[in-house]
Order: C-alpha cells, then sequence, then structure tokens
C-alpha cells in the first residue's frame, strides 16, 4: 500500500538542508552512467567517481549524468559540490518524500516526479525522479534501477536527429514523456481490474469484492493526489516561463501536458467509477438479503399457519368432535392443503416465487 | 462500454511524434473526398493520390479535404508532407485516444473533438475527428463514414450563400455546428432513458433496473468528461484570440458556444437526477425488505401464541383438569380465536393490515 | 416535468440561421402589443402588421412591442427584417430551448429569460421570453399571455414618474425586475412543499414521501440549473459594461442582481434541505424495519421455548415420571410462565417494551 | 425555523422603490435614539419627531441615530427625506429579507447585516440591522430592542478614547464587531448542542436524536447562507477600498474580517461533523438491527431443533420402538440438551453470547 | 477533543483591543528566554523583568526573546509597551482561539500558527504559538514549555553557520519549519491509527471501530480546518511581499511551504480514505446481518417444514390409517429426512452453506 510517510519524522527537528536520505534503499550499489553527446559524437560511459563528471561543466555537448540509487548521501553531497547545486536541492532528492515540483535556481531548472508501478498483484508503488537541467548538463537521480528511460537512451543511441540535435531542454522532455507515458500503462492496468470488478458486482459479489473496491479506491485517492502537483509542474513547464527552454521544445511539453491532463482525467472517472460499484455493492447486499428474507418468509408462513392446524388436533381434550368423525383426519389435510395453495398463489401474485 | 485506453500502452516507449495509428480500423479503404468552392465554382471529386491536393495550397478558393479511415499512416504521413504540417499534429490525428483540444501552429488552427453515438441499445461509442484549418484550406479526418457532415456538404452544393461567400473559419463552424447538433441527438436519448428508469422505479425496480442506472451513470461520466474539454475548445474558439476567424464569423461560434454549454447542463442535471434515482432505488430496496418482514412477523406473530396454546392441550399429563370439562376444547378454540383477533387489532392498528 | 430538450433534436442537420420554432405552441393567435410613451405622451394600440410599427424606429418616444406566441415564425422574420436583427437573434427567439443569456450585437442589447410557474400540483413549467434593447425600442417576445408584466404596463399608464422619465434600460429593468419577483413566488411554494414534506417525515414517511421528494429535488436540479445562467445575465448587466444603461439606471440593476442571488440562495439552501430529508426518510425506514424486528422477536423469542416446554410434555414415551405426578401440569406451568416472566424482563431491561 | 421568505410574495407587482414593511412586526413603538459625541462632548437624547436630527447633518460632531421598529414606513420614509438617501435604501432598509450586502451611494455606505438569535430550545431568529454611514452621521435600523449594542454605547459614555476620538468609520466597525461577537455566542450553543447529540449517539440513539440532527443541520445550512455575505461585505470593508473608512480604522475591520471568517471555519466544521453523525446514527440503527436479529436467531436456532425432536415423540404411531423404552425418555432430552449445548457453542465461537 | 471555541464568548461586549487571556492555564509561571546572538557572540538568559530587554531594541544583534505562559496579561502589556506593539497584536496574542493568520505592521511581521499534538490515546490538543518578527528583535509567545524549539536553540548554540548569519527572517523561518515538522509526525500517528483501523475492519469491527472512525474524523476536520489557513500563511511569506525578509531566505520559505502543501495533501487524502472506511463499515455490517439472517433462515427453513410433518402424526384423530401401519413410523422418518435433504442440497446449491 503507498503511504503518505516515508519515515519522514525521523527528519524533525534536523537543521534544514541536512542531507539524509529518507526512503527504502532499493538498490545496493550507487551506479552513475554518462552520456555524452551533439549532432555527431556520442560518448557512454560508467562514472566511478562524480569529479570525472568536471569537465563536462564546461564542454558544450549535452551531458546526461544519471545516478542510480539515493542512499549514498556522500555521493550525492560531491556531486552538490562538483555541480554547486543549493543545499535545499540536494535535500530534496536524498529524501523520497517530496511532492511532485519544479524549482528555479538561478539558470537551473530542478524537477521532482513520481514513476508509479503497478504490480501484477494490484499493489501501486512509487519511485522519486529528480531531474535537474542546466545550460548543458542534465542530472537524473533515481531510486532504483528500471527500464523506463531505456527507451530515450536508444534514441539517443540510434541517433534519432530531433534528439540529437536540441538541447538539454529536450532530453529533459523526452525524460518526463517516458515517465507519463508509463502512467498510461498503470491506468490501463487499473481499468482492467475496474472491469473485472463490475464483473464479479453482476455475477455476485462477495466481501472480498469490497475489499478489492476498498483497495482499488485507496490507491486512486494515491494516484489523484500524485498526479495533480505533475499536472502543475508539466504545465509550468509548458507555458513558456522558463528561458532554460526553447520556443521549438515548448510545443513537445504542450503535449507532455496533454497526456497529464488525459492521466487526470482517467483518474478522476476512475474514481466516479468506483463510487458508483460502492452504490453498487451495497444495494446487491441489501438485495441478496431480500431474497434471504423472501425464502424465511414463503417457509414460515407456508407452514406456521398448518403446523398450528395439526397442534389443533394433536389436544388431548375428551371431547373433540372432529376426531371421531370418519373423515376428520383428510377433512384436516384438506383445510391443511388449501391453506398451503393460498400462501403459494399469494406468493406467486407477490413474484416471490 | 466507452473506454479511457484505447490500447495507448502500445505507444509507451516509442519516440515522440512517431506515426502510429492507436485505435480501432473502422472503415476498410481510405477515402479523400475533395469540394473545392467559392461564391460561383463549386468541384466535387474523390481524391486517388494526396498530390493532387497540391495545387489546391495556392488557390483562393476553399479546399475542404476530408479523409475517411485513419488506419494507414501512410496517407496521413503523405498529407502531413504536402500540406508541411508539425509531426505532433500528425500523430495526434493517427492516435484516437486524444482529448478534445485547439491548438495554433503558426496560420493553422489543429482542432481534435469526439463524435459521441449512442446507440439503440444504450452503448455510447466516440469517434475522434480532427480538423486543420488553414487560410483556405480546410482537412478533417474521421475514423469512418458518417452522415453527420452531410448537411454540410449539402449546403456547400446547393449554394447556401453565407457558406460560399465565407471562409475556411465559417466551414470550420459548420462543422462544429454539425458535431455539437449530433450531441443532441444523444441527450435526448439519455433523457429518454432515464424517463424509463424512473418509471421502472416507481412501478417497482429489479436488480436489472440498478444495472442498468449503473451504466447510464458510466455513460455520463465519460460524456461529462468529454463534453468539458469541448467546451473549453469552443470557448476559445468564440473569445476572438485567432486571427485565422473574422469577427463575422465570430458571432457564430458563440452561439455553438452556447451550445455546448447547453450539453453541459443536461449533462450536470442527468448527473444530479441519477444520483437522485439511486437514492430512489436504495429506499425502495429497503421499502420491499420492510414489507417482506412485516408479513413474516404478522403470520408468525398470529400463529406462533395460538399454536403454543394448542401445544398446552396437547401435553400429556395425567391430571390435566381441562382436558375433561365437557366445553374445554370450545373453551380452548375461544383463547385463540381470541388471541388471533386481538393481534389483527394490533397490526391493523399500526397499519400493517 | 421539466425537460431539457424542447424536440432540439429537430433541427439537427439545419443549417444555422434557419428560423424554426421549436418548442410547445402555447396560443393561437400572434397578438403584438405597443405601448409607446414619452414623459407627456402616452399611446397603446394592438399592431395587425409589423409594419405599422416602422415609423417608431426613428421616433425618440420608448416604443414597447411586446409579442405574444412563437409558433408564426414569419412574423419573427418580419419583425427582424423592420428592425434588421441579426439572423441568430431570430433564430434565439423562435427556438425556445435557450439557456437564459445576455449578447450584445451592435447598439442592440439581446437577452434571454426564463419565466417559471409553479401549478398548484407542484409541476414546474417554464416560459421563454426574449428581449431586444435598442436605444428607444424595446421588443419582448412571450411564448404565452401572462400577467406578470401588467405591473409594468399599469405603472406606465398610471404615470410613474421614474418609467416615463428614463428609456428603455429602465424599462428592460422593470421587466426584468418582474420576472424575478415571480421566482420568489415559485420559492415560496416550493419552501411550502418541503416544510408539508418534513412533517410527513416526522409523522411517518410512505412510500410517496419519497417519490414526492424525489420530484421536489428534480424541480430543485432543474431550477438550479436555469437560475446560475439568469444570475450571470444580470450580474453582467450590473457591471455598467453597456453603454446602452446609463449610470442612473445601473443601481437598479443592482438591485435585480442581490433578488437572483437571494433567489440562488434559497435554491442552493433547498438542495442541502432536500438531501437531509432523503438521510430522514432512509434512517426512517430502517427504524421502522427496526420495530418490526422487534415485534417478532419479541413474540418468538417469548413463544418459542415454552412451545419446546409443552412440546416436551406432548411426548408419548411410555415412561415419563413428570406426567404421572399430582403437580405435574401445574409445575409446567410454572415453568412455563416462569420462562415468559424472565423474557419479558430481559425487554423490558432492553428497553424493547 | 428560520425561513427563507418572509412573505416577499407580496411584494411582487410593486414598481421597485415602493415602501413596504416586510417582516414581522416585532416591537410596538418605534423609537428613537440619539448619541451625539466628540472628544469632549456627548449628548444623549430620545427623538420625537426626525426632524430634530436635521441640524445635526451640518455639525462636525459624530451622531448616531439609532432606529428601533421598522413597521412604520412613514418614520423611514422621514429620515430618508431628512438625509436624502436613494429609494432603494429605504426600501431594502423596510424589506427584511435581505441578505447581508455593501453598497456605496456618493458619500455614505449602506451596510445591512443579520442578527442571528439561537434560544435556549435550539430554535435561530434572526432580525435585520442596516446601517447607514455617512461622514459625521450613522444611522441604524434595529427591528427590536436588543442589548447587543449596549457595550458600545457604554464605551462611548465612559468616555473610551478611542471611539470618542475617531469617526463613524470606527463606530461602525465597533457595531460590527458587536454583531460579529454574537455569531460566537450562537457557534458555542450549537458547538454544545453537537456535543450532547454526540454523547446521545453513543449511549444509544433514539428516533428524536435523528429529528434533531435534522434540525441542527437545518439551522447549520441557514447560518452558512447568511455567514457567507456578511464575510463578503466585512471583507469588502477591511480592503481599503472605501475613502469613508480611514486608514487608521482600517486594521481593525481586518480584525473583524478575522472573526467572521473563524465563524465560517466552525460552521464549516460543524456540517462536516454532523454529516459524520448522520453516518454514525444510520450505522448505530444497524447494529441495533444486527443485535436484536441475533437474538431472535439465537432463540429460534436453539429451540426450534428441540421442539422438532419433541415432536416426534409426540407422534402416535402404535409402532414406534423408542416410545417403548425404559430410558427412552431420558434418552430424548439428552439429545435435546446436546442439541442446545452445540449451538451454544456455535454462537459462543461466533462471538454472538 | 479539540473545541472551536475556547470560551471566546467571555469576551463578546468588550471593547476590541482589551487585553484578556482566553484560553486554558497551561503553565503555571511565566517564564521569559533570551538569547542574543551575531555570527560571533552569544548570550543567553533567563528575564525577570520585561525592561531588561529594553537596551535590545536598539542592538544591532539577533534577539530572540521567547515568552511561555500566556495567562498573565500584564507581562503581555508590558511587552507591548516596550516593544510599542499595536493593541491588536497583543489581543490576539493573549486570545489563544484564533486562526493562523499573518498580519504585517508597519515594519513588524506577527504571525500566528497552531501547534498540534497528537496523544498516545489519539487526543489532538493544540497551542497558539505567536511571533513577532522585527529587523532585530523576534518575540515568540507560547501557551507552555516545548520541546520543539530546542532544536533550533541548539543549533544558535552550535554555531551553525547559516542561523547564526542571517537575521531574524531566518530564524523564523527555523522555527515555522520546526512548527510544520512538527505536523509530520503527527500526520504518521493519524496514518498508523489508520491502518489499525483498516485492519480492524477486514478483521471484523465491532460498534467501538466507528467510534473510533468517527474520532478520527473528527480529528481530521479540526485539522484540516486548521492547516488550510497555515498554508496560506506559508504561503504569503514565500511569495516574497515582504521587505522583511531577505531573498536568500525566501527560499526556505518555499521549502516550507512545499512542506505545508504535503501535509494538506495527507489530511486531504486520509479525509478520503477515512470515507471510504465508513462505507466499508456499513457494507461490513450489512454483511453481518446477512450472515445472520442466513443461519436463521437455514434453521428454519429445514426444521420448521419436518416439525410440521411430527406435528400431523402427533394429531388424535381415530382414524388414521398409517398410524396403525407398521412401517409408518419410519415411513415418517423417512419423509422427513429426505425434506432435510432436499433443503441442504437447496442452501449448498445457493452457496449459503
Amino acid at each position: 500500500m503507498l503511504k503518505f510517510s516515508k519515515r519522514t519524522s525521523h527528519k524533525a527537528g534536523l537543521a534544514p538542508g541536512t542531507l539524509v536520505h529518507i526512503g527504502e534503499k532499493m538498490t545496493d550499489e550507487v551506479v552513475i552512467r554518462l552520456i555524452d553527446y551533439d549532432r555527431e559524437n556520442l560518448r557512454e560511459a560508467s562514472l566511478q567517481a562524480v569529479e570525472e563528471a568536471l569537465p563536462l561543466k564546461e564542454s558544450p555537448t549535452v551531458s546526461w549524468i544519471d545516478l542510480v540509487g539515493l542512499h549514498d548521501t556522500e555521493v550525492i553531497a560531491e556531486i552538490g559540490n562538483t555541480f554547486s547545486l543549493h543545499p535545499l536541492i540536494l535535500e530534496d532528492i536524498a529524501h523520497t518524500g517530496q511532492r511532485p515540483k519544479i524549482e528555479e535556481y538561478d539558470e537551473l531548472l530542478f524537477v521532482v516526479l513520481k514513476m508509479i508501478e503497478y504490480s501484477p498483484k494490484h499493489e501501486l508503488s512509487s519511485e522519486q525522479i529528480s531531474l535537474v537541467v542546466g545550460p548543458n548538463i542534465l542530472l537524473s537521480f533515481q531510486e532504483k534501477e528500471g527500464d523506463v528511460f531505456n527507451g530515450v537512451r536508444d534514441r539517443i543511441r540510434k541517433g534519432n536527429p530531433r534528439i540529437r540535435r536540441l538541447g538539454t531542454d529536450y532530453l529533459c522532455y523526452a525524460l518526463l514523456d517516458a515517465i507519463v507515458d508509463n502512467y498510461f500503462l498503470v491506468m490501463e492496468a487499473i481499468e482492467g481490474k475496474i472491469e473485472d470488478l463490475e464483473e464479479e458486482l453482476l455475477a455476485g459479489p462477495t466481501e472480498n469484492t469490497l475489499h478489492e473496491i476498498h483497495r482499488l479506491r485507496r490507491n486512486i485517492i494515491f494516484l489523484r493526489r500524485s498526479i495533480w502537483p505533475l499536472r502543475e509542474v508539466v504545465n509550468t513547464l509548458s507555458r513558456g516561463d522558463f528561458p532554460q527552454i526553447s520556443e521549438e521544445t515548448e510545443v513537445f511539453y504542450r503535449d507532455v501536458y496533454d497526456h497529464t491532463v488525459q492521466v487526470m482525467d482517467a483518474v478522476e472517472t476512475f474514481r466516479d467509477v468506483i463510487s458508483s460499484m460502492v452504490d453498487m455493492y451495497m444495494s446487491s447486499i441489501s438485495n441478496k438479503m431480500n431474497e434471504v428474507m423472501k425464502i424465511l418468509t414463503i417457509i414460515a408462513t407456508i407452514f406456521i399457519p398448518v403446523t398450528f392446524v395439526a397442534g389443533i388436533y394433536g389436544m388431548n381434550f375428551e371431547f373433540m368432535p372432529e376426531l371421531g368423525w370418519r373423515w376428520g383426519y383428510f377433512a384436516a389435510w384438506g383445510i391443511m392443503l388449501a391453506l398451503i395453495i393460498t400462501m403459494v398463489i399469494f406468493f406467486k401474485r407477490k413474484k416471490w416465487l
């Protein structure tokens, strides 16, 4: 289950700007990958030490430094020193309980995002991804290895002209786009789950159905809270307020923005559909209860009166004329059958049978 | 059932701007129809190849090129080349999972809309319609053949003075108007359905009634999500921010805007009415249950005590004075009848009988 | 029941601006009434032909032309020609499914409003009223004869100084004010209905009560949707954006605006109260059910155990020592009475009796 | 119960600006009190005729004229003439169904407010208070005598330096503050009521509890609607748009604004708490029903099977071997006890006992 | 339980600006602590009299005067005199029923905040903290001793370079940050509580579960109302409208703002989750009831018919052929067993067994 607090409380009381990793350790080793490219050249490398990246600061090529694993705060601090990042940026990178946001520090853009994964068992988990976008350097920070950025890497490698020609702003867009596309996968999985549950509701829900609906609803609540700020971030980027983003790239940001709005729409729609499902579940229980009650009522209403008749003739009074009659027993049967038939007709009329 | 995702996931990981058709193939062949007109002249043709349209770019007449069938991305790409459309426009045309939107690319307006159909079986389906509006060329892209644009074509053919005199901005308005008018048909069908369901609710709802209400509600939820952005699109168009739209035409856009607001109002109203219907359904079940319980209670309350009396005199004690009495049996009957009458009066007082 | 669609669909496919009457025919004959006045003079007439109004266009007096009956589109077209109204104005006048709105066409203001009637049987019905306000001509269009404008006519006739001194802007205000005042009557009728229903809820609701609540709620939903745009219209008028409205008159528009806000407030309040009433109804049913169940439980719990005791001594075993006892029968009675008393005490403690 | 309409309908059809008293007559006689003061001097008087106030118009002292009783429209009209108030001001003063509002007429501020009283029987009632604030005259209009302004009068009498030094703007603030402070009393009374009801809910609610909740909710709905516009009024005053209010006084208006926001907050909180209470009530009924059903089920499930056993041996077959057995009767008892014990254990396991 | 009103009513009727302590007395003695520092020097002292602080007004060092205990209004008045604070500031400090807010008085910023504590028994309590920020003096007012500011004090003592270098604006930020961090602790405790309750809901809720949910919901409602204005306060501070806050510090305020937004998000999420939990609880009761009913129905439906059969043969008719049959008794058993088995199969089919 997604949690609000990633042990944030451990932090309370510390001086602001203190570099502490808050979150689960999702990977053993810290990996730093470098892709350095321009229109003609491409260099890929795995950095052992952060200082190796120092010369890139001055080079005109686009350098994408991708760090996986946030638990080693020393590495983060080193990167901070190397690229002179504000202490609050470093703090936010290491503290994985951030809300998606965008901030401008001088010529740098700092973007925090959430990557959502929806496991086959319908568990949501989220990973924080931070991007620092400078004039020709883009730093990305992930909690664990994932394949979501591989498509971008491939396009760079294969020499896709647009990505090779444009700067860090387009690279940042490409990463954003990959992350938002990933949300679509989650939405489809949830939509599939909703359809399964709707079929269960029609076929006859069990108590487990409700628990699943509750779990889904909870997931939707969490998703909603994390997509709203994402939408805001992308909107800010697409509005063209940042000199870091060229006009040519802006139209692409508008495209990602459209996508986040679609995701948001889906979440809102799901929310409404689920609340309609809860209503259905509730009335399905009531309907079942109604049926149970009907069975009980039919049985009781048919047999209680005739049992009474039988009781009458089970009495031991000395003087009960009917008992001596030749056809008394059969007359009693007749009365009882008549009662039963009356009741059955009554229930037929009520359409209970 | 309308679905959020038109297999959007297939796209995740592709480079942005890649031209992939996402959506169902709704027609076998791609048809390209041309209507080229000005105040005096009119030419209709069915284009075999996109290049045939090339000379129209320079001609001062209004050329409406209507493409039906989006599965052949090559044709779309060709059109893109011929009229130098931005790759993102082409991508959006082919990807039928768009949200209604409007975008400006230099002197072109790009509008994406949804056409809704409501089948007699109360199934909603939607078709994406894209319009590219240039100074004297209007490109329209539909997923399948439909008769919604026929009225516009007829007006052009019959030489309606306004449409023949004004430019692509008015043609675009005429198409928009045809699409929005179509929403009214859907709204009326839904209103009819709501009235049917309300009658069912009054007459005595079954479990099926709830499923129908749920289905309707789901449809309304989807409609709502698709009309909101439509309203935004038409509003943007009617506000007069675009130089492509002449002042004379603007007033017509304001008129369509009024219509979309009316549709929106209807959707909101339906939403409220349906949620009131769910309440009615719920309490109708409870009322039924109440009735079932009353029958059971009446029967049990009348017969259980008298059965007890009969049980008393069915006991086999050797010394039971009443059993020897001459009128004992009839006295027992008297007691039992008295009990029954008391109960009946009690229930009459409670107005249960 | 108010309906969203006044057979709007009949219109789909027609060219915009086509003059078709959409709505019920509420009156047989079209009546055109003229009141022409200034500070000193007053002329009332019933026009046979629209052309008779032509000279008024140039006259400096205030001319109020009131047309009742919209089914004869020719008359409307003629008026359009005479006063050179935009085709969209005429279309909106004839199409009674409009939303309240205000539009400015050059020096003309075009206002569409809804008049609501609430019949003694608690049925809402609405009539469309359109006003065209020119420099010294005011055209009003009604669907049927009504007495709501009589007060205004009387004031003109009696020479009320303010109305006779000021121009069409004040006349327009007076008509608006009459319409909004009419809403107050509807609100009071609804409030009365709400109070009746609340008393029913306290006294003991029946299934009919819920249907009435549902009907009321539906009416409120419709009212709400029609008052929101009315409020907007009056707000626009009172903000002083229109040169047609003199500063002296503006303060009166602000006053009507206050009234529409009050009506809106009432509608919102009613909505909340009704939703609280539904809750009350629901729990009232549950309470009733609880009572039914209690009766059943009391009867069953008292008599089932003693019937069992009677059953014991109704067994035919040859060797049952109690049966031979002298006081066996009375002992059995004792046991049974003890059981009954225990149960009664138990229920007294539970406060069920 | 607070009512939306104070017989407003009586007014429909009258010319605007007609002076009619709408509302209950809450006092017999009209009383006009004058307090005229500056830093050094203080004069209190009870005016017999409005004209006595005429000289005050020119005097530089602060004159507060407080009129109690609105049913005599002639007095109001006279005041209007004396101080040349706009007819719409007079109409609003006499018509007690106003919404709180603020209006500027030349150099005058016209403020309408509602004073709320919450009787010990938890009935809300409201009184309309109108203030007209001129450069050195403040007119206040109340429906009935009340002690809420006494504090202000005392402060003036005791020579509180701030009130004696500052002008009508501060006096107006002092009156506003007194009215808003009064809302706090109402809020506390309601909070007390909520706490009582919550205790009832925990202890075991009756049907009356729900009716009380409904009544409270209705009151809250009405309060909410009357505090929203109050907040707006005070906000407008504190924003510093009015030249009538000196900068020195503005900070005090900001303080009242804070208070109204707090009242608003309280109302919203109460609304949420009450809706949570309704949920509690609903499930408390369900819980009770559950308990009733359990008792019935326990009794029925224990005794129905054993009664059946007793029934078996009550049959009169000639050949029933068990009947002749020496220990048959005791064996039957054994079976029955075993059944009873099994059932009891079963219910213990289910934790129903 | 948090209460809206801290006996605010005691105040109604007093002149505004009157210094009255409203709130509980949470500490016995008033303690005034001074920390006076600049980059090199640090002086800590406990002040006996307010006048000792007088020389600090002129000194260029940062002086933080922390007053604990608000019940002694004389001390507060003295501070007010010493530092010439506006009477409304003093009133707000002493009246602990304030809403979080920020106000600017000339060169002073006045901030009111709420500190929330969540006891292990899940009781919320709140303490009001006021800050007055001047050019080189910061006054803080607390209701009781707490350890939340200790971290800040430690950082000053340990010579944290940032806090020692920057002015009162940074100190104010540090205090704010400490308070907001404290909210995170509360959120985590609440989240823990929610998870406990969710487990209870899955395992089988009791009536107490609902009371706990209600209590939690009530707490959330109160928290929500107190965090909204906090968010507003911090937002105002971070927007850079105040000259008192240097640009260097602003970025830190933005950071606190992010944190308050996160807290707000958590509260909203909890609200949604809790409302989903109420639904779960409701349907869990219904499910239980369903189960109870099923047991009753199974038992009744199995035994009522067979008891009827036994009743038949308990009748005392003289002529009942079956009674004389050799295998009559066993045939009766056969019928009864057949009935029982039929019922069991029926219930198995319905999946009730």
